[in-house]
């Protein structure tokens, strides 16, 4: 299959880039960039030199080049898509969109937390939400697949098993979500400098996180009721990796291995959601497309803590975005994803 | 004065005796280790050469120059301490213990999380709780003092201001605390090792944590009633520094201004509380005394976020000692402590 | 094919395993570990649970199963593998040895340095140092393959080309290493602990790393004298990734051209080697197996300047070693080690 | 006594102003910012809330008050300092600059490597090189000194005892530096952002870094002939310091012991400069104004191998700016710079 990259020199799009030239099934017909229009992909990451030389296209071309491919990836900042996708909404061509433009069904919320107006409600409703633990089936016929954002999938997989049960208060949802500094992309803003954010830590719009309510209207439809919760991002001195601590009180008496099977039920056919009975680090899913979870119930407080741990530009990102590549196109779910390179 | 050291060479003793040699009416008479017996300070940490060349002494040498100095400081872990001062409770020497020994009044709960025996109960209620910002008065008297753990400091000058007002649900209470690998003590565990540690975040100690207890009682004591809380410790590859994200839900409805209010009255005489309307971060307080505190009303959930940075060896340990040991001598509560050296 | 690791659970073994998992043509029959004898491999790395959950045998069972696999790795720290490399000389299996006992031919230089006595001088000569890039066409006919040390294994990719040549002086080399943490092992030493490594940059062995003799016996060899030379490591606190910056006087005039020449036709059929003209970094090599070289000529000084950086983990150790079981078994060379995955 | 300071806001200025504050002799006129001009210090430096709240001015008002203070610090970027200084020169004001503006006494020398023209040769050569352990008596009395780089005072305090002595090849010396990430100062780029440069080692520069003819001025001028050598500054993922590792060979035969006593009679009245026999690190002089020497003989080589360790923002930078303060002024020259606070 032929594959495009829009937005291929971002850290989410060059981790996409790699993952891609690695898989079996793909060839990438071309790779475009805003910033290094004109450039050697290798010449923006040295490290691809010898590997990965082509040159960045710029955007107008790469649109282009759509009908020539079977899958556009996009990989740019929240609100870019939009229009690019609505300029190509007719092409025959998949689409996987790493923005937040068509993550969540709702215009009013899109319109709020994003300032983004969509005039095309079809297109909007025609998008599948892209977590595949949720949403195989429709997403293994979707043209259009918005790939959800990294603390949402962190999150969610930790959250939905209980979503809908009576014996969860939901209005008791804590999430206190940790990310490296990749998450914050390629930026060279003084906070996210080497002197700034190295031995250092600290909380980041709180209260106002636009991953907030796309993790809500998830979960509120998979609630049939409306859920509000309180997300707190924290910036970790490190590169790689999300851990959520999250904290939600049980109205009834569960025992710990109730717990476990509702969630080893949940899970039993997703190879890439580890239940742990130790606890998840961000090192033991770095450079994976594994989200580890382990489900502690607190009886002192009758409260569950969930810790659930991912990497933020695999699972949170570009590795999720092929696992979605690989329902779409009819590949094994897990090709080129499988397995740990890497511990270090 | 004239001070002496137990337990100089652990992470928080190293802090505390570099504090003391700069303190200007303190004179360091000993410096006791249990590993480095015999051997120069400045030998164990090669800073010091040059400046803190005397020799540990062992533990009954240092017991039987209790006499000669005073003030003396304990700082070894949990658990240690108890004996020894059992054995010096006679002698004319005010005590600052690190331990968690003393730390609670509740002989049971003592028993329960540390498996500690508290014989002598007069001595254990002798014992203050050496947080100055809320036992200032009793602490200039006090003959021995419990210093607060890290931790507890963190939380509870985030929680103290709203402890026993009506409007806050004390059922609610979430910590969720993070903090530098110093925390962990001076230790050669495998977890601790470099390539372990560092690019990793996770939790440890998930609603187990001997933390909890302590915090459990002062604000129980606060409140006049018994206070259960979720408290969950995180590690950050970073050296020093607590953030605590502390979640609370209020019951009736507070304006953001009110809330300031309560907490600038509350500390309107603590020189080492910062109240900032800016995001608190390790860095801003590291290698300093100030505890940076953030009080949000997050009004789609009604609950409070409130976010408390300090440094874990310096306010939240030897820092915190030395405000003690001023308090106690009838120095100005600041001496040797005002200021920042070293942002980076 | 079928291969068993002794040795599997230090960081160089566990590198070792997750690129055999990954390899096409590979089958691990058994994994062996002196500290986790009897545990499961996941177990020991949590990062492989569900991956590779075999258990982990013991020396004398793994010893057992020799004539069961094609290639057996050991991955032991100096001075292990000799006496476990005679025991089963006369099993039909290729070995590749990680340690150093076969490194070397001049058995002085063995016991001079590691204090190892080799009695079968036979097998000791019949060993081949495994640096494809001098030995290829030995490698492909080897029983027993001395896999390089890291340090070595950067710093002869650097002078390889330059050695033998009537213009280089031989007594001026001096080669400035600098290794990130995972080069000293998975140990438990204080030294290593993240508080003390951390934030931290130091030199250690000066004059006296055993990784001297080493580069000193291949380059004497290939020069046809005895060479000589100042070898400096330091300790950096990061991961992975080695950078050596050597300098080596001219005698007589050479342009950047012809030096340049003189490199691109040595390494013209290494697919592992890119000559660079922007600076070598580590994060370029991290977790891949190419060595970066440039070689700069300071005019003001008539002395070259070489950088060459690599994985210590990867073409330092575990990615070399697949590298010569691809030569031994007939694979292509660059069999499960093309490319790059992760920058960050 | 009243100081003012341009460049406030900068890695090396905030550090300055901060040892400043706690100066028992020193009360802040002025601080001065380009970037920052009429924010509060404590804004741009959120870890000196309620410590320095005062405003930083812009330049004009800066050279405006300079009459009002006896001493005044110039933190800029190469090549700023000239045409201020050149402005206030009939001021009656000391001045120390920490730009290499005047560093080094040959116009053509500056010239080539800075692209700066001294008209007022006067003035340049009336500027003091202020590395005290060289020229403590001339900074005593001078009107303007030139801080040293924190490359050149790490080397140059390696290198001066050997200087001029007949059994060393200068035409051997070869200086392989390495620094934290301060040293490249407060910047946005891209290089320096967090992701880019943890994890990684780079050298950079090679064979023209600026810092080169300083060291080459120093020692020529000492050796009275000309030196030439090279210089490798790296980039280490730490904030603070600089460790250079310098190579330089014998001509005849001296044993460690002369070479011991040449360096501690050298340096028998340099309270900052601390001879050692154990490796030096970075960490043993971090945040301190020691610069921590160990020289090794290499007997196989007959090659001194000289490891120099200083905090590129204290000895380095603004603590070598204090001890040339109190050198000026009168007072001792340890005043507010004694001692170690944080090995952490």
């Amino acid at each position: 299959m032929k594959v495009g990259v829009i937005g291929s020199t971002g850290y989410a799009g060059q981790q996409l880039t790699s993952l891609l030239y690695h898989h079996p099934e793909v060839e990438i017909e071309f790779l475009s960039s805003y910033t290094y229009e004109g450039e050697k992909f290798s010449d923006v990451y040295g490290m691809f030199h010898d590997i990965l030389n082509q040159k960045c296209i710029g955007l107008e071309e790469a649109i282009k080049k759509v009908e020539t491919i079977d899958l556009l990836f996009i990989a740019l900042p929240h609100g870019k898509s939009l229009e690019i996708i609505e300029r190509i909404k007719s092409a025959n061509v998949k689409i996987i969109d790493f923005g937040a433009d068509f993550r969540m069904n709702d215009k009013e919320t899109i319109k709020e937390w994003y300032g983004l107006d969509h005039k095309d409600e079809k297109l909007l409703s025609e998008a599948v939400y892209g977590l595949p633990e949720l949403n195989r089936n429709k997403i293994k016929t979707a043209r259009l697949v918005a790939n959800p954002g990294c603390y949402p999938t962190a999150s969610l997989l930790g959250l939905l098993p209980l979503i809908g049960k009576e014996y969860v208060d939901t209005s008791s949802i804590v999430i206190d979500a940790k990310s490296g500094v990749t998450g914050a992309g390629r930026k060279t803003t003084l906070a996210l400098s080497y002197c700034e954010a190295n031995e250092n830590f600290k909380a980041y719009a709180i209260g106002s996180h636009r991953h907030t309510p796309e993790i809500e209207e998830v979960l509120s439809n998979q609630a049939n009721q409306k859920i509000v919760l309180s997300f707190t991002p924290h910036l970790v001195p490190m590169q790689r990796g999300i851990l959520s601590t999250i904290y939600i009180k049980l109205k009834g008496n569960l025992s710990e291995n109730e717990i476990a099977e509702i969630y080893n039920d949940y899970y039993k056919n997703d190879y890439f959601v580890r239940m742990r009975d130790t606890l998840p680090e961000t090192k033991l899913v770095s450079r994976t497309n594994y989200c580890d979870l382990l489900v502690h119930l607190d009886k002192r407080t009758n409260r569950l803590v969930i810790i659930s741990a991912i990497d933020n530009l695999v699972k949170g990102s570009a590795g999720q975005a092929i696992q979605n590549m690989n329902l779409m196109m009819g590949y094994p779910e897990t090709l080129g994803l499988k397995g740990a390179y890497y511990y270090l």
